[in-house]
């Protein structure tokens, strides 16, 4: 008689083991989907979880803070963790391995040998965090070796890393698919954000005008305006009307995924991003659309 | 009735096709040997090719010339090219597959993402090369991801190489065991190059002088000596006697393979290398022991 025994999520901290347990994975045929984060899980990497549960069979998820990607040494020690709270979301998201090494296995002989990213980083976020990326793009690789994934999952939250993810693949011939996952928003427009708490009620109300503004960018692509700095102007115009309490930090309009204007007029695909600072927190959202060359 | 088919070595130029050819030789149970060079093969690579037949099951060379390890763009433009030959000698080893790609396919969005070394370079002839191995890590990086191997080979005639090839595969987990292969030498004692054909009948009688000077530097530890700068006069002192035309570049005791003297004496395994400037060539040459700390 064959008994059902409840699966567990498995967690593994050695690099090695990881390998191996993929290896074994990709023997039964398995296709292995990949979610890193830094921890501190909530919904919306719950809903990476789920999307890679939908076209991978063997989904795996790290949580690592990764020094390397810090400006400050205290931003780095005093981002948050809970390990516990982490092993029992992930568990309940039904994923099927989680990775929790720790910075001296994944950085084995220190800084010896790192990625340098020399594109789509001079914009948006990238601007104010100089050797952000470079960190970003040197854990992935590491990861990406360990875990060997057929898809990994990011959040289009973080458009900018995206499109660098993008060229980290392509640049390195990684065989991996790069799935990019919509936004999560609130009922009312506000992307999730584990910083969304840090808000104030007054802040909390005004949040979601960043989308609206954002929404008023599309509108004027949509009725066929082609200029790079019209569309900009529109949303700078949204935000100084309708923002109070939060400090436009940007707001740009580039090709997507090169992160640059790719003609003097605005064609193919386009990212409209924004970045703003309230009190406590920093909050960024984006809207990518389409655009045909108008007759306009 | 089944007919014996010879079977022929594949040349692919796809990286797409190479990582399709080997996964499908994964699936067969076989290990990966790997050989990257740049072609222009000759006696030295096809030892590399022989050795790589010993432990691993699938023997895939590489032959592709690398333009971001080079400084200058007419030291790459009129590097030596032959791959007719390259690929006549490949198939005589018996490999079973040459990747023959084009720079724009190894390169698909030019150097938007890199790879930096930052340790073991600014010694021997990383000293006079800045930039050299962060173009050498970023294309193993590349063809490591593409060719997945379990084995990689690489002759210890460039040991500064060698070792940053062990810090790229610790530091990015790569699950690759690097084999280090012997320096094979001329019945004088010449290591074997390319660039021997460029001495004059006048140097290539004195080239084998350079090994015999690193000789009197491992007789000099065999007594016991345990002072780096005591082991590189002996070195040195032999090539002020016995060198008339070539000119000395460096010679340096090291530990190996981490580049640097780990403490004030000599302990450990060390290299002691060279580099000697003809007219026509610039010879390197090395040899390596493991020393106890002396008693004397």
């Amino acid at each position: 008689m064959k008994v059902a025994v409840a699966k567990r999520m498995l967690c593994i901290s050695s690099p090695a083991e990881m390998t191996q347990y993929v290896r074994e994975q990709k023997k039964l045929g398995k296709t292995i989907g990949f979610i890193p984060t830094m921890g501190y899980l909530h919904e919306g990497h719950a809903s990476l979880f789920a999307k890679a549960a939908e076209s991978s069979d063997c989904v795996i998820a790290s949580c690592f803070v990764n020094p390397t990607q810090f400006g400050e040494r205290d931003d780095y020690v005093n981002y948050p963790k809970d390990q516990a709270h982490d092993i029992q979301l992930a568990e309940k998201s039904g994923i099927h391995a989680l990775f929790l090494p720790s910075a001296e296995t994944i950085y084995p002989n220190g800084e010896q040998i790192t990625v340098k990213v020399n594109a789509k980083t001079n914009v948006l976020c990238g601007k104010s965090r100089p050797g952000h990326f470079d960190g970003v793009a040197t854990v992935l690789t590491k990861l990406f070796t360990i875990i060997q994934p057929d898809h990994v999952y990011f959040g289009m939250k973080d458009a900018q890393q995206v499109a660098i993810v993008g060229s980290l693949i392509t640049s390195f011939h990684f065989p991996i698919k790069l799935i990019a996952c919509p936004i999560v928003r609130e009922e009312d427009g506000l992307a999730k954000s584990s910083r969304n708490v840090r808000l104030s009620s007054q802040e909390r109300a005004e949040a979601p005008e960043l989308f609206k503004g954002l929404q008023s960018g599309l509108t004027k692509l949509k009725t066929g305006e082609r200029d790079f700095a019209q569309v900009i102007e529109t949303v700078e115009t949204y935000y100084k009307t309708h923002l109070k309490l939060g400090i436009v930090d940007y707001v740009d309009v580039l090709n997507y995924p090169d992160l640059k204007r790719n003609a003097p007029v605005i064609s193919g695909r386009v990212i409209i991003a924004c970045a703003v600072r309230f009190d406590q927190a920093r909050l960024i959202d984006n809207v990518t659309m389409d655009c045909e060359v108008s007759a306009k």
